[in-house]
């Protein structure tokens, strides 16, 4: 259990890293939305390893195939399976790593739950997992613009400690592609590089935080009490490796306020209710407001990383291990296309349950 | 859909502020689990109204009855129903709240998803839903500590600006208990009463946070790539009211720290892994590590208060409004039995999920 | 698990013949759906015993509450629970029971599977598990009659050898409550009733067949490739008490026909598809094609009789038990509200997943 | 939605009969279980086409490839991906097909379902789709023989009005394969081999009944009241293709005889309580009593046939159609496998769920 998410929009992923290759099952899709291989592979590309000079240097193509419930450019409404292959492997990078853990990371969990694991390259707690979800993202993503016209854009808010605070109302795809760190700000952005940079040749890592933003939402997404948008919001974003901390709106500042100060009061535009302030983050009750959701994703510094730590063994010895291997410093340009698509995964989810009561 | 939660351990929760009660059927509890009426009680009488000077003055005794699956006082393993009757419900002091959205309540988007609502008093969105919840908690809380050694402690670490730091390690329900704000430092918790009473009298309010531990954690529990624990854990605290954030061990704090900061290094303790330190909350990789499991939840301020907001009616026009009746000045020191039951609700989950396959 | 049935109209029942009460939850119902107490009442008179002489002369009023989801006589969209009270247990009935396993019964199982079960009157096996699914019933065809036009209407064709065509495109409910076995045909029930009381005073049982059709279908309900119509249909009725087989359209006597001979050639009824007969039952590929869906399920006789079995005992020992108590010489009269109240469920919640996709 | 199957062993099957593959993700297999993409190969070999001259002569080699979730020969404990890529297409066998539905096939349910097909063959409809659940099936095999004793063997009883018994207890998978029409009587195999030839060179179709036991069965599985054994074995049943009725035990024929007559008395063998008689089936109450399980299948003629037929057009003209291609004249040799798979992921599911809670 565990690799199936979503209720009527399902995914199903699968893959390690090493091994025949990864990929996700979507069951639940919609029938006579066009999608291409051309657009998955945008967004596969913007998490794929080797893309600049602050990300792992392993060069994976990561080419996908759409084997199934695509016809003539269309999907069939029955479930979609898209494949992307494992290339460049590499093992003896992880040699060492097949008998020492390494500190917080998934090796010694695996291995304690299953008594088995892939270790070669992290095999299933890998980074590679996501591209089944990033592939299925593309898909809801593109259902959400074109049938509800939702827009999801997400973008790096902090590295470490260098922050910026970005306008989610207006920050656009472009902005967040102008630069190799992802954050829309071009004079932090250059900041980050040059820290993430720093960091790498150190041996080191940092993370920082992801924010996300979806615009023209409609209102009544979300399913009380335990569904709620931003609980389904709040495990998605969870479930992305290296994860600790999920927000929405005012977030834990929020915690800082009087209700006076936090309530969003309400005013009429025309015949819409709307907000003054957004220190909800477009959810209300669990249920979408027609603002914007607004959350923020904080991501550990990578565990992985070159400098010698105390770690044990599989023979239950206390031993030390620096790592080898190509590894990113820092999670947080690839992390986004992730966030946006977990993101999709749940609004598009939930927009196809509220289409289902309504 | 949305009132359903868990996979295996899986609860229906029903009920709205007013009609004929509330409560929970539990589907999936194993069978012979010695439990009464009483037990489930403590942590009701934790969780309802009217308990001290700084929760809501509303009279809701809470009684619950065991309507099916327990014989003799034990569960028969099959489904479970608890209900509690609703009482005092003067739905007089909600009149104004008929026709007026409360801002950052629920009533409006309630009131556009499903075209009618229960306006009487918060209906399903009132907290007073998570009955249902607190009482599944407390079957799941026996079969946890029972059967697998697990005992979870929520408590309060911040109101507002006031914070402080407890030993997760150490803090027991007696402590917990000591006060009515539910914070185990005595000082501080005569602070924060102090605090959320001046508050009370100035009809405003305020948020905080809880932490919560599990202690005596197999290793093992946990579903990657989707039901990793902490999103699961995730998902179940943002599906509580008022809940803007969700952190696990280092949370945000923790992009502040390099890789060779954050890291938990491992050692033996005889026969078993243990980590040096616990930034990782006592997950790695989606799968519990055998550590203490620490998570923190944000609750912002309370959304109706006394004091006069702006707003708009069901007919669309700007109006004024003060709430009248009888509301919590903040949710935290009835909020922590809640954490502890969706704790206690995701673990036996996944208690039971790894129990199917190991 | 196993008391939840349904993906988006989701049910979970609870409760044993003796304890506080049965019902169930349903979580997914629409909002603005008018119900009323009577609406429910009315099915689960057909369904409660002591309705007649060859029912059980058990007395159960099976009195319904609406605990939560209905206001002022409307659904509101979130969850709805429903209660009825156990009455007149007499629990002496069962005491030699509580020790000698009924043949063919559930008591020997129950006991095998739970290590503990409630002796007293079938416990959770007891047909009285089912007041729950068929007040959830009512609803489910309250919805299809008025948002989506279809009729659902159960009848029985056979008792033991005794067995009789129907007209299920004509048959009516009125024909159908017209005498106490619940055959449309007169004749052929006063024959079944006479049956029936004959078996009765032998302290012997018998079973038959329920038939049940819906009418006014939509195209396109079903979900392939698992969750084909037929099949959810006849998971439904082989979740009842009782049943030992369920047919769709031809069903076994289809397989002495060629295909030339079963296959329903299509027509053109204005511009609607139709087909010159309907050995597919209505479905075709597992989903709706507009047709009457009609389908069987078979009763075996009770399994409770009042003459001696050799049976053994929960201390290991052979031993004869001749059953006591007020029991069912057939459950077939009883069984037609619950039949109809599966199918409803069924297509119900297939409607609401095909308004979710299209 | 509709693609997945399963609570704890769940699959999610993808795949037309055209296009890049089908196949099957498995999510919820235990790990440390041997496999082989030869294990897999048996069962695939025993269901594809051109395995016979009453089999459609569509050479189809069906080599599977285990894409992950298994690791040096042994499963990971995470999903397993299964592809086999499809061959052999020939559309043009198919053209006239696109814009003629076939009778009682899928061809006009799907087309008013989704508003697109993949007219190629049969699309998502094809029988190639039992492909995925076959290669599952092998697993869940694999792991009740292995782990819980559990022998699961299917066979033809029925081909049109020729019938045989077949004594459960005692056939062997060998007296199965050893006729091309896997009936284990072989001089009624020679008669239906004969019939089934008769038939094809006729352009004709037929059906017939699948028998399948499940021995060493444990007592426990199934869980009531929805998810009784029976319940999920019937879904699982009419789930495949062509598929018109299921029994179990005494089914239908069940109905002609009296309580005292069917029950199955009780009797002590050493410690284990038997039953003298199986007309349950091996499930008594929902759950398995430890007997053999014994279901049968009813399959309809194949909806595709040579001969002309009245049928209507994709522009709503009445036609006449007589199928070109390569189709089975009798789907039974082939259901078998199908049949078994089923029958032991339901199993495998239930054992699984089992385990947790006890």
């Amino acid at each position: 259990m565990g690799s199936t998410f979503g209720q009527l929009f399902k995914i199903s992923t699968f893959g390690e890293s090493h091994g025949g290759g990864v990929g996700v099952v979507i069951d639940g899709c919609p029938p006579q939305i066009e999608i291409s291989p051309e657009e998955i592979q945008f967004d596969l590309d913007r998490r794929r390893p080797g893309q600049s000079k602050i990300t792992t240097p392993r060069k994976e193509a990561d080419r996908c195939e759409i084997l199934s419930g695509v016809f003539e450019g269309k999907t069939l409404g029955t479930s979609i399976a898209i494949l992307v292959r494992n290339k460049d492997p590499r093992p003896q990078d992880y040699q060492e790593m097949a008998t020492k853990f390494r500190p917080s990371h998934a090796d010694a969990t695996y291995q304690a739950k299953y008594g088995i694991r892939n270790w070669q390259g992290g095999g299933r707690a890998s980074a590679r997992e996501t591209i089944g979800r990033v592939a299925a993202g593309v898909i809801a993503k593109k259902i959400l613009k074109q049938v509800a016209g939702i827009e999801i854009v997400a973008y790096v808010t902090r590295i470490k400690d260098l922050e910026v605070a970005i306008d989610s109302n207006k920050v656009t795809l472009a902005q967040v592609e102008s630069n190799m760190v992802r954050c829309p700000d071009p004079d932090m952005a250059a900041k980050m590089i040059n820290l993430i940079d720093m960091v790498r040749r150190d041996g080191n890592s940092i993370g920082g935080i992801v924010e996300c933003v979806a615009r023209g939402m409609p209102v009544g997404l979300g399913d009380p009490v335990f569904d709620k948008l931003e609980a389904d919001l709040a495990k998605a974003i969870m479930s992305l490796p290296a994860t600790k901390g999920f927000e929405i709106g005012s977030g834990f500042a929020g915690t800082l306020l009087t209700g006076r100060e936090h309530n969003d009061e309400f005013y009429m535009q025309g015949d819409r209710i709307r907000t003054k302030t957004n220190r909800s983050g477009g959810i209300q009750g669990g249920i979408s407001n027609g603002e914007n959701i607004v959350i923020r994703a904080a991501f550990k510094p990578t565990a992985t990383i070159m400098q010698a730590q105390d770690t044990v063994n599989t023979a239950g010895e206390e031993v030390t291990l620096a790592a080898k291997g190509r590894h990113d410093p820092c999670v947080l340009p690839r992390a986004v296309p992730m966030v946006e698509a977990m993101v999709a995964l749940v609004l598009c989810d939930h927009w196809l349950r509220q289409k289902a009561v309504s």
